[in-house]
């Protein structure tokens, strides 16, 4: 089958190797329909995180149908259409019950990787695994691209809206306008704010914002964002902040547009390790987040939304490529002529 | 009147000064009957901090009369017994309304210095000085320790329990078990959790821990520390940790030992600016905290909790001086012969 090969820093490429194949008792394994590149992937591939050459690429989002499952799986059977997380919750922990499955307890082998391949091994699928009515044959291919984006980035915009509380009438400023910044967005309307600012400097990416529902486009960055988010917000702040990029100044700038009291919701990967946390503790902004709640989210209401018609998440996805032009779906994130690239397979 | 100068470090003593007097129209001049010492009074008494020699003292913390009020006010007149808590929030700012009235967005002197006197003047008085009903005579001794717990501890450690989202049946971790401390162990109590796991190396505040509520006492610190918190919570981690030492090390146990998804709410003034948010990321655990609403609490249900006998925070104050004492008292909390020291006045 095809799979992707991280060449090196700047290059991906397809490679054959043999299907993978049923490890353990809770094991799917799944023929991909569509996957696609994150935000998160372009790390390695811009040389920002060291990785070593000619190595098992990144990638963990998917959607597919079920080839074969493991003697201990008794919810999915070959042939179900699934959306598969790229976390793998046990369902029955009390980080899983807590709605926290992106950090599971029962297990180490939490997070997918490698999923841009024509089949992939789904560990740990008992609860994770997400099925879809019907099969791919009965959508759209708009409603394809939500559904696949239930795999992480709409789960992950909407982890970052529920960390940081955002409620009805709530004032929102959504720090990061890639595709998780843009679910963000949604996912702020689905929880009733009032006003969305949203912090973006490209005019797609402001257009697509303002289509998701943000009520406000700020394009200055740094103190200069700040003030006009002080401006928008009556010299408050913010009653919530999403942080969606991960940056020392993006997390300050986050921090800074918060009303005391009020919660960063932050799903951006730290790019740094340390922050600076005094005035957060001299104003009472908390700071909450991390991996997101994927299966959880996905049950509770992001597929019924999508199903529902009722968000359009999937318009993230503004290039289209076949999965040997992987390397094309990478450039043309890294280059910003793509918000999201979708790979579509079979 | 005598009024408490910081000589230097180490180094307290009283001197004659001139009255406060009314200098705005929301001012309250008050005639302390006890006041105290803070453990963020020592950082510069133990030279941690620089402060400049033969300044103005700190000292937060002080019941009292009502001697005079300014033209603005009318919630208090000349006799009234009150709390003045270390915050002066206006009451109707969105800071103030959202309940963070420790930062007030109506004004920047927010919090009071220089308690330790017979006379202060007590600033922005209005809305958040806290009336207590009757007059001193009216109250016990340990009554009257209590009610003094309310202008800074008691609403501290409660802070501390309500921005960790502490909830009936919660399994919570203290740490740190100074005043603040303890007083967080008797907020989660109030507010319902079931084990209550206080971290104290020493003999007197464990008992103290327990009387307040505390089901658990954990003497290790750090690495092994954790792994304590671990095996009292079924290696799942607490649902809410109180942090409230405010060191570098006393933070990364509060993170280490919180469940993915948990709170660390952390009122322990922060002593380096810079904190690891990795793991709290890795592990979504949130980090909340500040500056306490005082008046917020002690108006809400602490007044109330503290006069029904519910609670007796007042226990924290274990040595009692005169303030012709305050460099007694000062080195007895410095030297832990007092867990807070309290100084009578009138």
């Amino acid at each position: 089958m095809k799979n992707t090969l991280f060449v090196k820093a700047g290059k991906v490429a397809i490679q054959e190797i043999d299907k993978p194949t049923i490890q353990a008792d809770d094991d799917v394994i799944i023929h991909v329909v569509r996957t696609c590149v994150c935000g998160s992937d372009l790390w390695s591939y811009r040389g920002f995180e060291d990785k070593d050459a000619n190595s098992q690429n990144n990638g963990h989002e998917a959607i597919g149908i079920v080839e074969e499952v493991g003697s201990a799986i008794t919810t999915f059977v070959p042939g179900d259409f699934v959306i598969a997380p790229f976390t793998h919750g046990c369902g029955h922990c009390p980080a899983c019950l807590a709605g926290f499955d992106g950090d599971c307890q029962d297990h180490t082998d939490n997070f997918s990787r490698g999923n841009q391949a024509e089949f992939i091994r789904f560990q740990h699928a008992e609860w994770a695994l997400v099925k879809i009515p019907g099969k791919p044959a009965d959508y759209s291919d708009s409603m394809l691209n939500s559904l696949l984006s239930l795999a992480d980035v709409m789960a992950t915009g909407y982890h970052a809206a529920r960390v940081a509380n955002v409620k009805r009438g709530d004032s929102v400023v959504v720090v990061g306008d890639g595709a998780v910044g843009l679910c963000g967005v949604i996912a702020a309307k689905m929880r009733g704010a009032k006003q969305i600012i949203a912090m973006s400097r490209h005019e797609d990416r402001q257009k697509l914002a303002i289509e998701f529902g943000a009520t406000d486009i700020i394009a200055e960055r740094g103190d200069e964002g700040i003030a006009k988010v002080m401006e928008l917000t009556n010299n408050a702040g913010a009653d919530a902040v999403l942080e969606c990029v991960g940056t020392e100044l993006s997390n300050e700038t986050a921090m800074k547009s918060a009303r005391p009291g009020a919660i960063v919701g932050r799903v951006g990967l730290p790019h740094e390790p340390k922050m600076d946390m005094t005035q957060s503790f001299g104003m009472n902004v908390a700071v909450a987040g991390g991996p997101a709640s994927v299966t959880t989210y996905d049950k509770q209401l992001l597929l019924k939304a999508v199903l529902d018609g009722d968000i359009h998440p999937g318009k993230v996805f503004t290039k289209e490529f076949t999965l040997d032009q992987i390397d094309d779906a990478y450039q043309a994130m890294t280059n910003r002529e793509a918000i999201k690239s979708l790979v579509v397979i079979a």
